[in-house]
C-alpha cells in the first residue's frame, strides 16, 4: 500500500469562533496524504479524543500551545495503528497515541507520537481517558499539587467527566473526604456511585449552600477544572494552606477577550491567598511527564482489579465530532468523550 | 524593683478605622502594669517595628491572626530587655525580640518571646529589620516559593524597604536578573545602589513601558509585597512557570470590604495561571520557621561582610508612632520604619 495513494477523511478549522464556536467553524473535506519520509509513519486512526482544551487552539492569542492554523486539521490526540512506517522501532501494526487529528488517517513523525501502547488487557480507547492524558491530569495534579491528606476535605468539580472522576476515586484512596460535584440528576447519581461522601448538581437551587453544608470542615483542596459559578461557592469555603491545582476553566473558555463587569474580584483575591496562605498553580499533565510511568503501570493495575471505575461516551463517526466537540463544552456528554473512527 | 510599682506609657487601638486609619483611631494612656506570675517577665521596651500588617489587625474579620480588640494596646514586635523573670533561661538584663506592643514596658510569657538576641555585633534594631522578620520574609520567600535560577528575572517593589532591599540583595546573590521598584526618585536612586540591573520609580509616567522595557525576556518570579498597579503591571509580562510569592497587598490594604469598580479579573486571572502554569503562593515568615536558625547564622555573616545592605528609619519616642505609622502605609518611610522607645 502506497501512503500516495491514500486520502484521509478530515476536519479543518474554517474560521476562527466569536464566542460558543459553531458548525461554521469546521470543514469536512478528503485531501492526499503526503509521502512518508524518513522518521515519519502512516496511521490509520481508530479513536479521537475530544477535550475542552480544544477550544482554546480554534483562538488566536497566548496559550501554551500554538493555535490550528485556518484550513488545517483540527489537533486531537488519537489511538493509532501504524499502516507503514519509516521509523525505527516502529513495526506495521504497532498501537499508538498519536497527535492524529480529526481525521482517519494521518502522516506523522516521531514528535507526533506520544507513547506506545502495550498489550495491558484494557479497551484500546482508554488510552485518551482514564489510563491516558485526562487520568494523569489527575494523577499528577494530585500527586503535585494537591498533595491531600487523610482526613482533609477535597472539592471536584465535573466529577463525572474522565479527570474530576479520577481525581475523586485517588483522594479516596488517599483517605480523603470528597465532594464531588456534576451537572444534572444523572450525573450527580453517577459520582455518588463512585465513592464521593457527597455528590452534588450544580444546576440545583442553593447549590452555594448545599456545598457549604457539604464541607462543613471548609476546603482543603480545589481541584479546580471548571471555573465559573462552582468556583465561586468554593471561594469563601477554602482553609488556610488550601491548595487549588488548576487543570481547567471551561466555563470561562468562551468568554476569552470579553470584558467580565464588575466588581473586581482580584485584588480581594490576593488578599485572601495571603490571609490564607492558599497555594494556587496551574499545569498541563505534559509538566509532569517523570510521573507518567508510574503512573501508567499503577492506573493499569487499579483498572484491572477494579479499584476506579470510569465511564466513557463513545461517538460514532467523524462526521459526529463537531456535535459532540459542542456538547462537551456544554457539558452534555457523560464521561469521557471518543470518537470512534473505525 | 517591683512589678506592681510599674506603669507603662503605650498607645491602644481607640476605634477601628474606616478606610486609611487616622489619630483619632489611637489613644495614648498610662497603665499599671500586673504582678509578674510564674513564666512571665517585665519588659523594658528599646524598639518597635512597625509594619504593614498591624493595618490588618485594626480591622475585624477574617485574618491570620486575631484583630487587636478595642481598647487594647496595639500590638507590635519589639526589642526588649528583661528588667525582672520568673522565666527560666531569660534572666534580668537579657535581650529579646518580644511581642512588646506599642509601650515602653510590657509583662508577657514565655509566648511573648519569639527569640533570644545573641551577641553577633550588629545594632540592636536590625533584629526587627534586616535581621529579623522583614529579612526572613524575603530569605524563606525566595528559598520555598521564588526559587529564582541564575539568569532568571526577578521583580520585587517597595525595594527600599526591609523586605523588597532584601529580596534585591539576595535574588543578585543567587544570579538573577533583578528589576527593583520604589516610589519616587530618592528611593529609585537607593535601589540603583543596592545592584538592581535596572531600578524604576512607580510614580513616573510610563511606569508600565519602562517596567516591559526593563524585562524584555519577561518576568520569572514576582515577590508580591505591595499590591496596585505594581501588579497591575507585571501581570501581562509573567513568563510561563512564573512563581509569586505573596506576603503583601499593601496598597489593597485600606480598600478591605470596599467594593472595587469592574471588569471582574479574576476569571482571565485564573485563565493565565492555567495558560502560563503560573504558581500564585501566600505565606507569612512564621509558615517557614524551620529556615529561621539557618538564616540568622548566614544573615548575620552577610551583614558583617558587607555583602547585605540595610537601611533604617528610625523614630524618636512612642508619641510618634501613629504618624509615622500613617507615613508606612503611604509609602513615606524610607526604609525599615523602627520607633527608638529608650
Amino acid at each position: 500500500m502506497s501512503p500516495s495513494s491514500l486520502t484521509t477523511d478530515r476536519i479543518v478549522l474554517a474560521s476562527r469562533p466569536q464566542g460558543a464556536p459553531t458548525a461554521a467553524n469546521f470543514r469536512r473535506e478528503q485531501a492526499a496524504l503526503p509521502d512518508l519520509q524518513p522518521g515519519q509513519v502512516l496511521l490509520r486512526n481508530r479513536y479521537l479524543s475530544l477535550d475542552p482544551y480544544m477550544r482554546g487552539r480554534m483562538e488566536e492569542g497566548p496559550s501554551y500551545a500554538a493555535p490550528v492554523a485556518l484550513d488545517a486539521v483540527m489537533e486531537g490526540r488519537t489511538v493509532s495503528e501504524v499502516l507503514a512506517s519509516r521509523h525505527d522501532g516502529l513495526e506495521q501494526g504497532a498501537l499508538v497515541v498519536a497527535s492524529g487529528g480529526w481525521q482517519t488517517h494521518a502522516v506523522v513523525d516521531g514528535a507526533g507520537i506520544s507513547r506506545r501502547l502495550q498489550a495491558h488487557g484494557l479497551p484500546l480507547s482508554t488510552a485518551l481517558g482514564v489510563h491516558g492524558m485526562p487520568g494523569f491530569t489527575a494523577y499528577a495534579g494530585l500527586q503535585e499539587i494537591g498533595r491531600v491528606q487523610p482526613g482533609e476535605t477535597l472539592v471536584v468539580a465535573a466529577a463525572s467527566g474522565p479527570v474530576g472522576a479520577t481525581v475523586l476515586q485517588l483522594a479516596k484512596q488517599q483517605g480523603a473526604r470528597v465532594v464531588g460535584i456534576a451537572g444534572g440528576p444523572d450525573k450527580r447519581a453517577y459520582v455518588e456511585t463512585l465513592g464521593a461522601d457527597v455528590a452534588l448538581d450544580h444546576r440545583a437551587d442553593g447549590f452555594a449552600e448545599q456545598l457549604r453544608a457539604a464541607a462543613p470542615g471548609g476546603i482543603d483542596v480545589y481541584f479546580e477544572n471548571v471555573g465559573g459559578k462552582v468556583f465561586d461557592a468554593v471561594l469563601p469555603l477554602l482553609n488556610d494552606f488550601a491548595r487549588v491545582p488548576v487543570c481547567g476553566t471551561i466555563a470561562t473558555y468562551n468568554a476569552r477577550g470579553a470584558v467580565l463587569p464588575g466588581p473586581d474580584r482580584l485584588p480581594d483575591f490576593f488578599s485572601q491567598v495571603l490571609r490564607q496562605r492558599l497555594t494556587v498553580r496551574g499545569f498541563i499533565q505534559t509538566d509532569f511527564a517523570a510521573l507518567f510511568p508510574s503512573f501508567e503501570a499503577e492506573m493499569a493495575q487499579w483498572l484491572r482489579d477494579g479499584r476506579i471505575q470510569y465511564r466513557e461516551d463513545i461517538v460514532d463517526g467523524l462526521e459526529a465530532a463537531p456535535e459532540a466537540f459542542f456538547g462537551l463544552l456544554q457539558g452534555r456528554n457523560f464521561g469521557k468523550l471518543v470518537v470512534k473512527l473505525d
